[in-house]
């Protein structure tokens, strides 16, 4: 039997090459070796948008058709949205009860979060308890593995120990999670930080040539490169980052550049024209879906009678080890 | 159309006199006059006792045929338990998003008790989370109100101000629950604590007549009646307390006591006499739901279903208001 994984993104609506790059082409890569489960975290986008959900319905919405746009394939994985399986919920309060409150209050992210997130409240009970949610989450599917970058590694270590501590009290009920370090390339945003919707620095996967263009224009490249013989410094120029992903033949280029051989215009110009090539068959894709209307919600729901199937088996068996002589299984209301 | 009332108990097993004049008899006046929810709280008991859950299966059985022997009508109430109804713990969740984790941090039952209970481990997210879970429990049946204690108005507070904000954040959709102040007596153990099944001071209401006699006869009096004709001192005497309850005429005997006319010996046989025969219809009440190994089950499955269906009712209404448009109402599983 393949083995099991969970992965999640909150719908944060049209995706960008961040995402792109950072997890959805691994997300891709893992659906022929494992069995999959790509969830639409809309519980978790709680934690922090609490008090702002009318976007969530058409972020999801969004979201899934860039999933499968960009090779989500549902016939290989299941895909779900998390709201829809109670059963996380169910979990997560469980969890809860044998989480110790200190292993939530030193988490590192949880403490960097507050200090960053500044426009946001985030001192709610609720954001306290994403590590439960996320833990209950994992291991509802019994999933043996978690696709995870080297920042997320604290969480993953979180919900391992949430899961020993669980099944040290009730019994050897869930596998304990592994990470799967993805090589993710770091894509940055057009102004040369972290790629980011909040940020304005995106280039989504869906966008338009023309947008493409005009965001190449606009993205920072070696400043002392004045004029195009000027020699230049690859590394931390923008367009060469995007060169490095898209470009087979970025070596070539990046001794050019630092000869003073090769001009940024020039450069931009071979950039944009390999974005809009690389995009067009996404954003093809992407049209198709959408004007099938009905496809989203197909999937989603497919995913959610799969996922519930299992979760559903899984709290079974928690229950029981919970409330030790349970008596019998009820029936569905 | 009745208003509607949720109150619950933590399974502790076989119920006692404080039990009885602290709540339940109360819970059975207000069956004709509202529309009663009575909870078994099997998921609060893990708040306290995650970490052994072997008794629980047990100690819901006992309780709830101590419910039904008290005279708690299945026919009038919904009886049901905590556990079997997981949309508690979708709303537990959906809650939690928007509540400030200070109120949590310095709800004053809170602090009390993470100081004075010292045999068991408090420092978890669930025991937190503690007031999150009542205030699911109470909104989701959209109680109007709840009949409390005194000790427990700080916990309603809560509940109304959790309440409050949700409404605020996502539109009208929950009641806010008024309390019922209930005049309770205060029924002391026999050693003249509270009457607590931890203190071993605690008179059950299944209680035999042997056992009640002897726990007569350990019940503290006043110390400084040491003779049968010395004045004694009434307000401090656990068996004048009991008199106060099942004593029509303890006015007389309180004028005999102080003026030395009556011994606390003749007193305790009068006692124990009125206990046994109060607590004889009980007994026989108890033996008869204990033969029938079904009913429990059967009204606790009773009790699911209606408790059930008032709890999906509610929930479809908060899932579309938290994620506004929420496209379609989906089948079950």
């Amino acid at each position: 039997m393949k083995k099991k994984i969970l992965s999640g993104m909150r719908p944060s609506g049209k995706l960008h090459l961040g995402h792109l790059f950072g997890a959805l082409n691994n997300w891709i890569k893992l659906q022929d070796e494992y069995k999959c489960f790509y969830m639409v975290a809309d519980w978790h986008a709680l934690t922090t948008d609490y008090a702002n959900t009318s976007e969530i319905e058409e972020n999801v919405r969004e979201m899934v058709i860039d999933w499968l746009a960009s090779g989500l394939d549902p016939k290989k994985s299941v895909i779900f949205r998390q709201s829809e399986i109670t059963e996380h919920a169910e979990l997560f309060l469980l969890l809860g009860m044998a989480t110790p409150l200190g292993w939530l209050l030193r988490c590192p992210t949880y403490k960097e979060q507050l200090r960053e997130i500044e426009n946001k409240d985030l001192h709610t009970f609720g954001f306290l308890g994403y590590p439960v949610l996320q833990a209950a989450d994992i291991l509802l599917y019994k999933a043996n593995s978690v696709p995870v970058g080297e920042d997320q590694l604290p969480h993953l270590e979180l919900t391992r120990e949430i899961c020993r501590r669980f099944n040290n009290f009730y019994g050897e009920i869930f596998p304990e999670p592994q990470p799967i370090l993805t090589k993710s390339a770091r894509v940055p945003g057009i102004d040369a930080r972290k790629m980011s919707k909040s940020y304005g620095n995106a280039i989504a996967l869906s966008e338009e040539p023309e947008s493409i263009k005009k965001k190449v224009q606009q993205m920072f490249t070696d400043p002392k490169k004045m004029r195009a013989n000027d020699p230049g410094h690859p590394e931390g120029c923008v367009v060469f980052a995007f060169h490095q992903i898209y470009n087979p033949d970025h070596k070539t280029l990046e001794d050019c550049c630092k000869k003073g051989q090769s001009g940024c215009v020039d450069c931009k110009r071979a950039l944009t024209k390999m974005l809009i090539d690389a995009l067009e068959p996404l954003r093809e894709k992407r049209m198709k879906i959408s004007k099938d209307k009905k496809l989203v919600n197909d999937i989603l729901e497919d995913g959610r009678i799969k996922a519930g199937k299992e979760a559903s088996a899984t709290m079974k068996e928690v229950r029981k080890s919970v409330f030790k002589a349970r008596v019998a299984e009820k029936s569905n209301r």
